[in-house]
Formats: C-alpha cells, sequence, structure tokens
C-alpha cells in the first residue's frame, strides 16, 4: 500500500570513494516525490508547474544516512505522507537495499503559488487523495487546526 | 533487436526555459550504454570499473539536437554498436519521443586500464557480444585492421 | 573570521520554476565544506579521500529553506564548525544573497576508514584546525566526553 | 584576449575511477558560455531567458577527450567564438590544466525565441559584441550570406 519506487545505483551516482555522492539521492528522493505526486495523486509536476502555475518546493528536509550505497545496488523508496496542513505537507522516505535501511528523509513541502511565491491552500483535487494515502498507509492525518510549521 | 531504454523527462531535467538541460541529456545517454553493457554484452560498468580495473571513458562525442524536450515527455533510447575496433568502440544512439526525433549521438568509447590509463584490447567476454550485437542491428562491424580513431 | 564562499546562481541551477532546484544547493554546500577543508583546514578531499584512503561522508543533515534564489543571485555561503567528536563533526551553513536569508543547514560529518567503512578518529592534523576554527568563530567546541550522535 | 575562465576540480565532478564524469564537463562549458555572454558580450542568460523571452539552445555538439582530469586539477576553459549567422553561432571552448590539453569542444548555439521555439535573429545588442569578440580573437567572422547549419 506504501507508494514504492525502485532505482539501481549507476555509474553517473557515485563518488570516487566508490559509493552514492548524497546529493544524488536528492535527486532521487525528488523524483519519488514527482512520481507519487503523478501515479498515487494523479496530478503531475508538469501540470502543478508548468500548466497551473504553481510550485511544491521543499520548505525543511531532514536526512539520516544509515549506509553507504555502491554502484549496481538495487535501491527501493518508500513514501509515506504523514500530515497535511492548509498548504503544506509532511512526508517520509525510506531507502533501503535489499532490506538493510540506506537512509531516512523527512521533508516538508509547501505548495506556492509562483506569481507571488506564497503559500497557498492545496486545490481539493489534491487535498483529497493526499488525505485517502495518509489514511490508507496509517500515519494521522492531520487536517484540520494549526498547520505544521505555520505554513 | 535494436537495443532500447526508456526515460520520461522529469522537472530535475528541465531548465527555465521549461525544456530538458542538454547536459542532463549525457547522463540518459551514459545511463543508456551503461544498461546496453549490463543487459546486452552481459557485464556491468560495476564489474568493469570497479572489480576489474579497467575503464571506458568517452573519447569523442557528437551530438545533433533536433527539438526540445519537455517535462513529462516519455523519451525513448535506442543504441547501435557501429564499429569496434582493438580498444575502441564506436556506437550511436537516437532519442525520440512519440516518434519525433529529439537528438542523433555519436560516441567513441575506449576501454582503458585504470593502472595506466592506456588503451587496452577489449577482453574477449566483450568483444564478442560487442560484434554480436554490431551483426544483430545491420551496421557494418570494423574488426580487423586499423581501428577508427587510431586506438 | 567566519569561512565564507561566494557562489553565482546560474542557468544550471535552476528549475522550470526559474528557482534553485533545491539538489544542487547540496552540491554548493558539499562544495563550500570542500573549501573549508582545503583552505583552513590544509587537506584537501583529493588528499583525504584519494591518497589517505579516508572519507568524510554526511551522517546527518537538516535544511531550512527560507526564501528562493533566482539566477543570477549572489550567494554568501558561511560555515561555522560548531562540535569535533571523536569522529564526527557537526557544523552549519548559512546561505544568503545581500543579506537575505536563503537557507540555513546543519551538518554531521563522520571520518571513517574506506577500507573498513568504520568511524576512524580524526588525525590530530585535522582535529587541530577544527578545534583551533571552533574557537575563532566563537561556537563552543565539544571535544571531550560523548561524541555527538554517537559516532 | 581570449575569453578565459577557471575552475578547480571538485569531489562532485568525479567517478569511481578517480576522474571527471564526462557529463559534468558539459555544465562547465555551458557555465563558461553563460560566463561569455555576460562578462564579454554584456547580456547574462537571466536578461536573455527569464526577461526576454529568448533563448539560446545548443543545436550541436563535438568534443574530443585527449587526457583525463583528477580531482583537485585547476582547469583553465578558453572560448573562442568563430562564426555567426542570422540566429547562429559557432564557438570553440579548450580546456586545459597546466597547459595539458584535457578537451576540445566546438558547439554551435541558435538564438531562439521561446514563444514559438523558431530561430530568431541575433539582436544587434548582442551580434556587435560577438562581431567585436571574432575580430579581437583572430578568427574569421561570417555575417552576411548563408548562416551555418541552415539557421
Amino acid at each position: 500500500m506504501v507508494f514504492t519506487t525502485t532505482r539501481k545505483v549507476r555509474f553517473e551516482h557515485c563518488d570516487p570513494a566508490g559509493i552514492v555522492f548524497y546529493p544524488r539521492y536528492f535527486e532521487m528522493l525528488n523524483a519519488c516525490i514527482e512520481d507519487w505526486f503523478e501515479e498515487r495523486l494523479g496530478r503531475s509536476f508538469g501540470a502543478i508547474h508548468v500548466d497551473g502555475g504553481f510550485a511544491v518546493p521543499t520548505a525543511r528536509c531532514e536526512v539520516r544516512f544509515t549506509a553507504p550505497s555502491r554502484i549496481g545496488d538495487p535501491l527501493e523508496l518508500r513514501l509515506r505522507p504523514l500530515r497535511v496542513g492548509r498548504s503544506s505537507l509532511d512526508l517520509e522516505i525510506d531507502i533501503s537495499s535489499n532490506g538493510e535501511a540506506r537512509l531516512h528523509a523527512d521533508f516538508t513541502l509547501v505548495h506556492v503559488a509562483q506569481a507571488t511565491g506564497r503559500p497557498a491552500s492545496w486545490p481539493d483535487a489534491l487535498r483529497g487523495p493526499i488525505e485517502d494515502d495518509i489514511a490508507r498507509t496509517g500515519a494521522t492525518g492531520q487536517t484540520e487546526g494549526e498547520a505544521p510549521h505555520g505554513t
């Protein structure tokens, strides 16, 4: 039920120490979030950004790296939405390889209008599927009251 | 029969003009070559570089960009090996989206020993599958006489 | 006294929304850390990784993004070491543009031996300059007792 | 007189073989072209792309890699414009380190209108400085007749 994507560690991801250079993980994490929006929420980043005039920048992220990944390692990324505020969204992503944890990431995204750069309420077409996925994957949704991180 | 991989244009590939920033194409082209080595030739870049002590750097590439790619575009990459020399390999990759050409790339790779940085003959375990794929995809293999580009 | 580097936001850093794509910030943050090791601590990443057989992977990072950066923006990165453990190091980096905060990053790095992948004590040639820079920039150095994050 | 920028090979540019991963060179090459537009032609990519509604995509590039670059290597990039057409521009960039050639790149850029994606004549404010730089650095400018590559 948890949204899951897979990646293989490639040559391009690895540094002279032969392990994944961590900024490359952020590209993978961002791609996982992008896939989740498109495949689970039903709205692509292209539709949101290019057609819609909105954006979903990252307001905060915290990543704990548990073990290094090497070229050829198959990676599994599991994304779980945690809380949705008026215009914010907390989610977590775990990356593992053959069951071994590689990193745990916590993200806070904000839905903003590109024209103003200001937070904008999630449209119902996104809020509904986000709440459904929070309910489905077992975390406690926060849909009323104080938004996390004041947004 | 031609080796084919697919990619989707993501947010991370696009520039402020909303089209693929061309250095990102080189990451896709390199990943296609990496997949071809592993899936068609049976030897991964990890095995060649990390375990084997060899490398397959690019000696030359020429790319002609035909039309821009936008976020969400499905891309098809088709790789065809053209000529194999003692330690060199010429190949071409075409990228298209829904049948529309996006770019044509010509590459010359060289098989080198990491310790010396000097060209090293392709091992038979790679040369055989390369020649098979040249025969299979219809290009004319060059396996004797002068290697292209003097390597 | 605080270690400072500058960067200009380039085309390559920006996404279709015209602002810095945040994984690119991690390349800038890593480059700032790399410069700090070389210019302030007197030991380059090349010397540590390639010649020395050690590595300085990131164990944890937390970044709060305050305001977006646009193409052409001049960025100032200010790095301050906070605490040094047996094999760990906590540091913070602030990025601003013309005095406006863009992000605040907290990092925990670990000094590891490449051969084992295990934490290794900072050599005196690094520990000394780290402690000097902690003293110089006013943060409270932690050089005895419990290392942060157990490393 | 030739437009010159410098870069240092960083950890982030290098692959598991310890040498620059060639897609990273394209980021450096693009940054050199971006600097040349801003510093020598007097018009930044931000002004062209974001404010002006134009773009300068690469229509063709050919790169010959002569020798590998390693972490810490100081790189010198020398850009020379060769020919300017109605909406196209041919230029070359050489990258060397301490006088040793690393690569030679030939580029054809095209000035296009973002709205149509079609080639658009260089504005005089750009054509003049381009012609001046062609004259200054000794190459033969082509400013009349057939544009190169039909654009």
